[in-house]
């Protein structure tokens, strides 16, 4: 099993029970969780050693997000205290025809003024094998893309694989700051995740010419954009997931991915899900 | 944004939880609504000033109805106080192969015993774009009916535009009876919704000879009763939703709607909904 | 152990969780009792053989009263199926100095319009050992009263010791009503259970001319009221519970019992009970 | 309405609320059932005479499983109280693509040391009119098999109709082990219950050479395999029921019987069910 | 019945049930309140005419904040909507020897950044008799102090009584600052209520000389207090509350109020409360 | 702060929410605890480095136990995982005058078949500073007693300072074998918890023979048993807690304890707790 280490904001989720409208609402339900937290808790779920790096603030709020990530056995010991407050998103669970809907109140987080001196970098990546980001992490303040930096070149350094979600968040940021931050990132990525979308907007590349119409030419898509990742970035690998509307209750879901040396391009069998109207 | 004034019953729903039959439940969910209420709430909720017209008994079961409309913003200052209980209806919301089910205890409810004098028409309609009252309001009794037709010529006198949803209800009266009823009130009425069965069973009309055997010669069916009813009553507008089911999780839902007179019919596009198993 | 038979009304009691303001509740829990029927359960749950005699819709939410019962080990067999509606009661538990609030919704229930033949009494009590009612049973309503009638003359009849729990109930009758009708039911009782107040609305007793200013003095008063009873009715024995306010958190709780041929007295030991605020 | 009499183990279902997984859980919802339990509910739901025989420990969980039954109204009364303790499973309710996980906590259970002589089987059966068990009965223990036979030997003897579902649980025993057991008890059964991999694991039947790709030879092979059932226990009925998956929101249920004299087939409508995902 | 207006800020309070401890909760129970808020609920609950002035955000969680208002009958129409974020407070409720325990993440809420342009206050006060603030309110930020000054100046104008609640609050301004701000604003009280140490902390008056050891000395120093407050801002009335411990369970609450031209001193009846462990 | 290890059984608490009887409970309350383990979750909430040893079976149940030992922090690393369940007992809390009520189902638990084999307590002890342990450990099975003896052995053989609360377990094993057991592994103890039953029960003091009808007497007897302890074992300190029931609603408790050499002895200060009556 590998070690594997991730970095990025963890919030406090308040959702809405039972598919209930915020105004219907007498509770929310609690979850701690973020894009690079989550990734740490299903590595440790499966039987990786995980450690996740963030700030969270000096009180009961900060380490209940800590206590969550502990109970789902995710090493939490390189986690800065620091910071006025934990970010937080409320999710009102959607049904039937009517939309999820999420009011972000995550400005002025812990993570968004943490700086690299509050982590011992060279500590946590001296026995990793793996360093996982995503492109939200920078996403969130100026000082975010310093500490993002920071730990990437540690992490080099130590020689460690990084890969990174690329995750366009158009409330965090514009696609013309992404591509201008995350375009100089990309140096120290190994491993690129990332749909058609996100690769405009935070890379900026274009889509290939062919004509997508249906299931096959999308894959082809696919395979000239990686095509041009590997050309700019050498990636070791590019993956992405790719989602397909059946109809309204069956969704296919599968993935591919390019290993940028070979140009091997390969597509997983795909699974149908009914989608989870209840959470 | 307009303002709409509806009419009706609003009672007190018990459901069941987490799609618990009536004999597993240890609690039941609280709601206040009814066909018109729930316009009512709507329209708030798309931002036209709403008001709604009942009465409601004049103990805490009653204020806590009246609440539930002032949170979602429907106006209550019309709202009268009087009669002995607020109906009550229980529901069993169903799941797999087994169908929901509702027990009405509605009898002897403030709205069933409510006369025009309790409410002064003419402030309510002064300065309102649009009533709308159902089939329901006055099925619950024969006080219930002069009650209507009471809101009705105010309204008319007023100016206002009428809609009806016809909406039968075999529980609460006969066809008979409601047809006699109806169709006397169909004088006031500009919009009128109502399928096909609605049509026959509240306003006597027969469908079509049109051979039903596709989506397409069901709307024909629609065309000519939807013909009949302008001819008969002079409707501005007449509406009806339609559903198609396509399979056990694939519901087609769409509407039509005629204009009375020039006879043109339009028909919506169609969405397709995997019913709430657990709603 | 011995075979107890009550009657009465059984009601579905909605109460608000967590001490909260009806205003302020999203769901009901949900109960299924009443003075008569709690007496039954409690008695199978000591291991007597008990059976309650009652009448309730023949719909689900009936039903699901006669599965509590049955749940409690109560007998159900003779519960007959009638009428429109189980009657309700609404509770909003007090909380601080907030006292609780109950609404009843109980007019034109099943036990109401109940009648005689509608049970086989002498079934009912063929080898029956006691038979116990209260004063709200006849307090119902007049069919009510007829039925708690025959069922006395049908358990002395065969024999069966009867009590009668005196319990005044000012909103379902007044106080000469209640003497009226309870004064001629006294003949079938053996065993009376009532304080001074239901001895004086519900029987016409008039408390004694003791001066009643310390724990002591009250009991006096008990023995003199009690005495008045005896020499009236001829009762084998009479009983009241006795509850004394020490403090905002410290009630003593007893209970008397004179012996109605030998005028012997007896007080029990108290109990001190915090009042439980979240019940 | 018939007497239908059924035994085995109910256990103490503790399921997640809400499809959370066992480490997310803060509470377990709580059931009490098995599959014969189950079918004495059903039946009683459906208006029959059910009662259940089975052994609970004497604590009040085991008579919380029994006022479970009698609130269904399933008799009880000559369920024995022995034994150590009540069996448990623990459900982690599924999700999308997690899978539902069940946890066995039931050895020791009353059920597995439970003896003929606590049961007045003479008395069970004098009025029974069907005796219902499973495969899942004698798989408990070796004095569950005693049990089991002890019971059949008594149902033949007063001419009662037996039907068992063969139901292999190859977490309670070997297929070698169910076939020894169940060859020999086939002899007291009328109705048997089981589709192919039943028939194969706990009979020894191996399914017939016929080329199954489609709906129509899936059922030739169950034609088949029912002559051979029919042949060798000259069972009166054979029952299978039989599920397709058509997608991953549309499973088609159906059934099959065939009469083990006549030998007709028959194959009852389908229908479509979406899977509930949040039961 | 009086039209009485409060201003001040509404925050999201998210306690923990059933007295758990935050890093045992999964849900937080919402409620939506503050001082001014909580006054403004309790009269509209009493009859009176209240309207709440506030900023809350553009955004759902700011309009569930004005729905619960509105639910209760408070008036919503003059709120604004402005700035970034609901301030939020999350309660874990105490329970045994255990206290309960407060976090505040309240900064950079929508009324902190409110200004006096965004509220009507000629038509907010044309037609009001009362307005009350409490110190909270301009404790909150510099512009908030601006905008409680606007409110107070057009109250004044206005002919409206004006009351405060000191409620000195530490971890929003320093004793020194509530002092300079509050000092000023006391021009346009006419009814203080705060006790000792809200007069010491906020107005700067130094308690009595009184031998402080007994209730009754305890009064005599408020009698002294109020005579200083009386002197120094000519109030019409000045009012506390008055808490004793008698035990564990059982603390005395009454209220003492004095003219401030009379200066006519009067003591309410105490009430034994129990401390409500469980809310 | 310290490095502080405990031993013993972890159970499932399955407890009935809002003080219902387990008859009236829908779901359980899910808690992971025991005597040594609620003392680790303390220390590690108070800062100390504790960590827990036990066995839990491999199973999901087993590994939800160690997530909530982790989520308080509590080191897990050493607990082994082996047996077939992990024992679990039953809470129904009580209410008013119904005392709580707890039904045990621990039998062929992880921990009572666990050995010493399973765990390197060489490397567990190796920086410990504490070791603590109850009478409950060794009185779970013959297995346990062996396993508790290897623990103490290999902490004396570390220097570690061990603790034992001496907690009577009635159902657990008699007096006679606890005697005879924790006899034996007093040796191992440096500081002794108990009271005077537990030191009776455990150890075979009989109580000092002073007049004790008052609270100093009470003490003047533990002075006297506190004596004797020291003087059989040697113990540095002896420790035990005290409880007085004042009322209902007023129970008193504090602590005593003796330093074994200088037989100096302390009594703290009383804290006036009112009982929970909801847990």
């Amino acid at each position: 099993m590998a070690k594997v280490v991730t970095m990025g904001e963890i919030m406090l989720r308040l959702s809405t029970p039972n598919n209930e409208k915020f105004i219907q609402a007498d509770e929310f339900d609690i979850n701690y969780g973020g894009g690079e937290a989550n990734v740490a808790v299903s590595l440790a779920n499966y039987g990786h050693d995980a450690e996740f790096i963030t700030a969270v603030p000096a009180n009961p709020i900060g380490e209940c997000a800590v206590a969550a990530l502990r109970k789902y056995n995710v090493g939490t010991k390189h986690i800065a205290r620091s910071g006025e407050r934990l970010g937080i998103y409320f999710l009102e669970t959607g049904s039937a025809m009517r939309a999820s809907n999420v009011v972000y109140d995550r400005a002025h987080s812990a993570i968004s003024t943490a700086t690299p001196d509050q982590f011992n970098f060279d500590e946590i990546f001296a026995d990793a094998d793996w360093f996982h980001f995503t492109g939200i992490t920078p996403a969130v303040s100026d000082a975010a893309i310093d500490l993002t930096e920071a730990a990437l070149k540690a992490a080099k350094a130590h020689g460690v694989t990084v890969s990174v979600d690329l995750n366009f968040r158009k409330k965090l940021w514009s696609s013309e700051k992404a591509q201008k931050v995350m375009t100089n990132l990309m140096q120290y990525v190994d491993v690129c995740i990332g749909n058609e979308e996100d690769a405009e907007k935070v890379l900026g590349f274009k889509p290939g010419n062919t004509d997508v119409t249906s299931g096959e030419l999308e894959l082809a898509g696919y395979v000239d954009i990686f095509n041009q990742m590997a050309d700019k970035f050498g990636f070791k690998y590019i993956i992405s997931s790719l989602r397909e509307s059946h109809s309204a209750s069956d969704n296919g879901w599968s993935a591919c991915i390019m290993d940028g040396k070979t140009r091997e391009f390969y597509h997983s069998r795909k699974y149908h899900i009914t989608p989870l109207l209840t959470v």
